[in-house]
Order: structure tokens, then C-alpha cells, then sequence
């Protein structure tokens, strides 16, 4: 009567250890590639203000934040998307289940944002209009990526 | 008798939308660089685990960890320590007082680190030797600039 329950603990005592170590490592993925994402955000924000008027157009600034923005975009997603760090199987991510059924959209959506990150980083510095042309395409990248795999808010 | 009282009120609400700027402008900043920290160590991870013996030494996975650190340590600290976001004066951050007091220092310790980045990346995937004499010397580039300039836990 009593062999289920001893076998489910069982096998919950001998899971733990590998379940702990998974865990880990998807929680250490979901926090770097959330990480990426902030850097990215952060380094948008002064472009996106003087694209929208709400700031002066300062080149060296804008300059600064575009090769940051390239820099960030060279970083590989390999290792920050394990398999079981959906949105619905793990907490804390609004990574759509998508991305792992459509990996190579995925992988063709990012190096979108790399060549838009790419010619950012030749037109930031060369006046207001410029940087506005380059942002559209950044911020089209960001959507398009954001849009089939992320989670809406 | 109330004249302080009222003048204090006002000098709050005169204050608030200010204060309420700035703050979320260093939490921002806060949150930028402890990304940027969190991405430099998930990628010294694994490059540690081969040089601790841990995990098998990987010539590919250790030079794709190279290149990410690399790329991240191209970032530029601009922007990540805006005054007033010390530890102390700044809720969640471990930033000591002492980098705006020593800024020339803290700039030339991050070099430091960039340098060793470049170094481990020319040699991450020259065998195990040469991983763990690279990887050394980013360490020490760490150690160095936490030991002066992070609270200690």
C-alpha cells in the first residue's frame, strides 16, 4: 500500500541533485541572457531620447551609447537559451516556448539587430537624421524578435 | 510655529519629481553595470570549471567564453557610475564611495582588465595551460578592483 509513496520519494530524492543542478544553471541562463537585454535597453535609451526630440542631439553621446550597443550585439546567444527555460515551465522569463521549435528564425532574427547594431554604429555620430534612419531599424529588429517570442506583457 | 513645517512640505514636494528622476536614473545605472558583471561572470564560468578541472578542458566552448568576454569588456564604463549611486547612499548596490574618490584608478584598473581579456582571448583555445595562465590574470584584474572598490559580502 505504501510501495507508491516510497517509490515516489525515492525518485524525488535521487532527481533532486540533477533537478537542483538543471535549475541552477537555467536560472544562471535566464538571468544573463535578461541581463544582455537590460545592457541593450540601457544603451537605447539616450538614442531613443534624442530620436524622439525629449533630449539634444549630442553626437558624442549618441556615439558612446551606438558602439556599446555593437559591442553588446557581438555577444553570443549560445548558452543563454537551454532547452527547459520557457516562460510556463520556468519562472521569472517571458521567453515564448516558440523559440525553442523555431531556433533558426531565431538565430536569423539576431543577426538582424547585429547588422542594424553594425550601421548604428556608422551613423550615430553623423547627425540627428542619421541616427533616426538607423534607429528605425534597430527598434524594427527589437520588435520583430519581441513580437513572435517574447511574451507580451 | 508651523512655518517650518510647511516650509519642509514644500521643500519635499519642490524636490520630489527631481529626486524621483534621479533615482530611477542611478537605478538604472545600478542595474546596467551589475548586468554587465553578471554576463562577465557567467561567462568566466565555464572557462573556471576547465581550469579547476572540474569539466574537461573544450577548446570551442572556452574560446566562445572568451570571445563574450572579450566583447563585454569593449563596453564602455561611461554612464554605469553616476554620482550618488555608492553603496550607502545607493539601496542594492556594493559600489564603495572610494571609486569617486579614486576615478582615475578605478578607470585604470578596468583597462587592466580589458587587457587580460584580450590576452585570454588569444589564448582560451590554445589548450589548458594556456586557459588557466590567461585566466589568472583576468582574475587578478577582478580581485584587484573588488578588493579596493566592493564591499565585501
Amino acid at each position: 500500500m505504501h510501495r507508491p509513496l516510497i517509490a515516489a520519494a525515492l525518485a524525488t530524492s535521487l532527481c533532486a541533485p540533477f533537478a537542483a543542478h538543471a535549475n541552477e544553471a537555467g536560472e544562471a541562463a535566464v538571468k544573463a541572457r535578461q541581463s544582455l537585454m537590460t545592457l541593450i535597453a540601457y544603451n537605447l535609451g539616450p538614442m531613443a531620447q534624442m530620436a524622439q526630440g525629449r533630449v539634444d542631439y549630442d553626437a558624442e553621446v549618441a556615439q558612446a551609447a551606438a558602439d556599446n550597443l555593437y559591442t553588446l550585439t557581438r555577444h553570443s546567444q549560445e548558452r543563454l537559451w537551454p532547452e527547459g527555460t520557457a516562460h510556463g515551465i520556468f519562472e521569472g522569463t517571458a521567453a515564448r516556448p516558440e523559440i525553442w521549435q523555431n531556433l533558426e528564425e531565431f538565430s536569423n532574427l539576431y543577426a538582424t539587430l547585429q547588422g542594424a547594431a553594425a550601421t548604428m554604429q556608422g551613423a550615430a555620430g553623423d547627425g540627428l537624421q542619421a541616427l533616426q534612419g538607423a534607429l528605425g531599424d534597430v527598434g524594427g529588429a527589437c520588435r520583430s524578435c519581441h513580437d513572435d517570442f517574447r511574451v507580451s506583457d
